[in-house]
């Protein structure tokens, strides 16, 4: 195989065999296929796109590059939730103790990752003392123990995807579907769970802006887990606004509180609904088979709605607020800032970003609001910088929400941005910067605009 | 400038500045920019596509990577001539000696090459004595003397097209207009002549195999030359057959002297009077400014078909031979191999193609035939190989000649592959296997195939 034919072979719009896929990756994983002949590769892949033969080898490959997650240990069946990212996404937080107050194994690992705002991982640092970091024993135990664990990704899942995901990063073949999509699943299907629910996010916040790319993506990934035995449905949900009121991240603890509380804001209640009550749907009417579902509701198998129905239930009861607590107190966090939040920490400065006029919010650039939130000292930009964990955006306004001059559309948190402790007069010089172009990142009009379902649609391997 | 945002803009289609295009090359040979995204760019422009601006600043962005030759020390026009390759092309050798009989100086610095056969300085080194590597003063000096030299490129003409020619050989980028284009104006507007005929071989031994990408390629080098303020001439040509009847080194150059005495095959004579017609007319009527041109007749301008009618007559007035000849002897070849041909070595073992049908030769596989010529010794491989001057073949039949079982098809010149001196048999055993090869590598029909004339289409910079 010489690795030029298989560019042309692309290039050319052909399709690549399951061994020439295979070849090449443990080809380029071990030095024998150099960078530049990959990146080309990528944008031959880019412009010719693949079939979802080749997608699922080419994921299948890139998973099998590395360690492979072996979850048998934990009985049951072990549901993975992923996210195609947004600006505000707390979901895990709530969506994980629902889940497992349902009797249903949460072993979630997740990603720290570079972005706005940290990730899920940051935002449980956040509450000081709890660890995310485990031996792999530990992560079991405590799923066995507590029914839920959820630590940083560890060890070495699909080094090939790493690689390739960096040379994507600077040989612009970032915006691939195919490529998108086995990079997300080789991860996934590393990780060892059973079934998996994909969050594919749509709209300004979003990695796909327009519904028919998100909905291509969504497809071909259910393909993929679907072609890998594992059941696999993805929910396009609405990214259009952050979701949420809080960006940034002992911010989004706090909210993640008050949902848990069965309060909140009503688009994050209705997301975490929808995916917890397809994680339960997937999850049900295995008891018998495994005997770990604690619920004797979920013995039977239960319709998305019904999984809903269960989902708020649980927050309903309280009883996902008691397995978020009892999460927090097995990992070494303190629960004292769960039951009073008012302990985490403030950002040490503040400001209003007032409306200029009258009318409704019709517009938000939530990638402007996520970028401001990092650069408040939300998120990172290399992998050495340090999160501010009281930096971010508190949205009092959102979309449709009608607004007069002067009314307060947003609070602004103003952190250390990159390292800590930086002087109070360079955080209220950089807030005031962030706050002022934020006035240019949403839209007042005249015409109250139409309102958006948060769940736009649901892909199942059937529906293919 | 973020070499990333160039390749996205292009993969999207989108048009680079001349800043960005001078920027990337420059900064690619300083190393600045690594090759996997130069391959990735190389792909992008591959699918995307280069207006004329965009080429034309590439071609001079490669041209002025390295030297430039100044051949201002030579009075008069310099028309310099360039083939895309094909399969017996031997013209420089007839068209320099016709050309330099006008005197109009030829200063032509040709390519050595890999491929089937050598390229024309190969050829010239297979006379005997003749020196291909001069200082550039010597060749000056010649060329003011006699009015011709040809030598081997010398010094780092283009280096950044050396490089990224090595770059899309191996990341399947080759067949990219924009490119080749550039590739081939760079090193011609690098070689300093004042005007360019290019000749673009149409069929199934060239590099392009249809009429309209060949019309492509040459609009585009046409339109860079002039933007560069070099007036450039494209001639296509037919290659649907080897050109002439002799593929091989020394037996091309025994070819050339036939045609230099008025003989020779047509469609050799053809496109040699065409060529080297388009440069007499694009050298004339500069005699008043230069006082360069010793021919009277050149003094006013000329058009194409006066200039072919020139060049006809300085073959029937043996002019061009006696120029050959003094050429010859200028850079130290034994002029008596021009006057006694059969003085040149004959391969050491020799076969023949037998036609094994009635009717008419209707089609050639001119690209096998180089191939074959190759397999032979003819070419090489590598830069290290030897070639065997004497290997080749002479085609006996060629398109719409009529052929009966038994008639020689052609004769198979056996040499010594790769390196001098394998023993006869195995040189034997190469030539039979070549010959077996060759049995489908031409069709016979029973109707007559239509002819095809051999220049099919001049464009000049007006026509585009």
């Amino acid at each position: 195989m010489r690795m030029v034919d298989l560019i042309i072979k692309k290039r050319d719009g052909g399709e690549l065999t399951d061994d020439e896929i295979q070849e090449m990756i443990s080809r380029y994983i071990s030095g024998d296929i150099p960078d530049y002949q990959m990146s080309s590769m990528l944008m031959a892949i880019y412009n010719s796109g693949m079939n979802d033969r080749e997608i699922t080898t080419l994921t299948l490959a890139m998973r099998d590059s590395g360690e492979l997650v072996d979850l048998s240990p934990i009985p049951g069946i072990k549901i993975d939730k992923h996210s195609t990212g947004g600006v505000g996404d707390k979901t895990t937080m709530i969506i994980g103790p629902i889940v497992a107050a349902c009797g249903i194994p949460v072993a979630k690992m997740s990603g720290r990752g570079l972005g706005f705002t940290g990730g899920t991982v940051d935002k449980f640092e956040s509450i000081p003392g709890y660890r995310t970091t485990l031996p792999m024993e530990d992560f079991f135990r405590t799923v066995r123990e507590h029914g839920i664990s959820v630590i940083g990704q560890s060890g070495e899942l699909a080094p090939a995807d790493k690689a390739l995901y960096a040379l994507r990063d600077v040989t612009g073949t970032i915006e691939s579907i195919p490529l998108i999509a086995s990079s997300i699943m080789s991860k996934k299907l590393a990780a060892g769970a059973d079934k998996i629910v994909l969050d594919v996010t749509v709209g300004s916040g979003a990695f796909m802006q327009d519904i028919d790319r998100a909905r291509e993506l969504a497809k071909r990934m259910v393909a993929i887990g679907n072609g890998a035995g594992r059941e696999t449905v993805a929910m396009l949900t609405n990214m259009n606004q952050p979701l949420g009121h809080a960006i940034g991240n002992n911010l989004e603890v706090k909210e993640v509180i008050e949902v848990l509380h069965g309060r909140g804001p009503e688009d994050l209640r209705e997301v975490c609904f929808a995916l917890a009550g397809m994680m339960i749907s997937l999850a049900s009417g295995a008891a018998n088979t495994t005997g770990a579902l604690t619920d004797e509701s979920l013995a039977h198998k239960l319709s998305y709605e019904q999984g809903m129905e269960i989902a708020r239930g649980k927050i309903a009861d309280g009883s996902a607020l008691v397995k978020f607590r009892e999460l927090i107190s097995a990992q070494g966090g303190d629960v004292s800032y769960i039951d009073d939040p008012s302990k985490f920490s403030t950002a040490p400065a503040q400001c209003e970003l007032i409306a200029e006029s009258d009318g409704y919010i019709s517009m938000i650039n939530t990638m402007e609001f996520g970028l401001a939130a990092g650069r408040l000292g939300a998120g990172r930009t290399t992998k050495e910088d340090v999160i501010d964990m009281r930096a971010g955006i508190i949205m009092h306004k959102k979309l449709g929400d009608e607004v007069h001059t002067g009314d307060v559309v947003a609070t602004i948190y103003g952190g250390s941005q990159g390292c800590p402790d930086r002087p109070l007069d360079v955080i209220e010089e950089n807030m005031r910067a962030v706050t002022e172009d934020l006035k240019q990142a949403y839209t007042v009009s005249s015409a109250e605009p139409d309102r958006i379902s948060e769940i736009l649609e649901i892909i199942r391997g059937g529906d293919i």
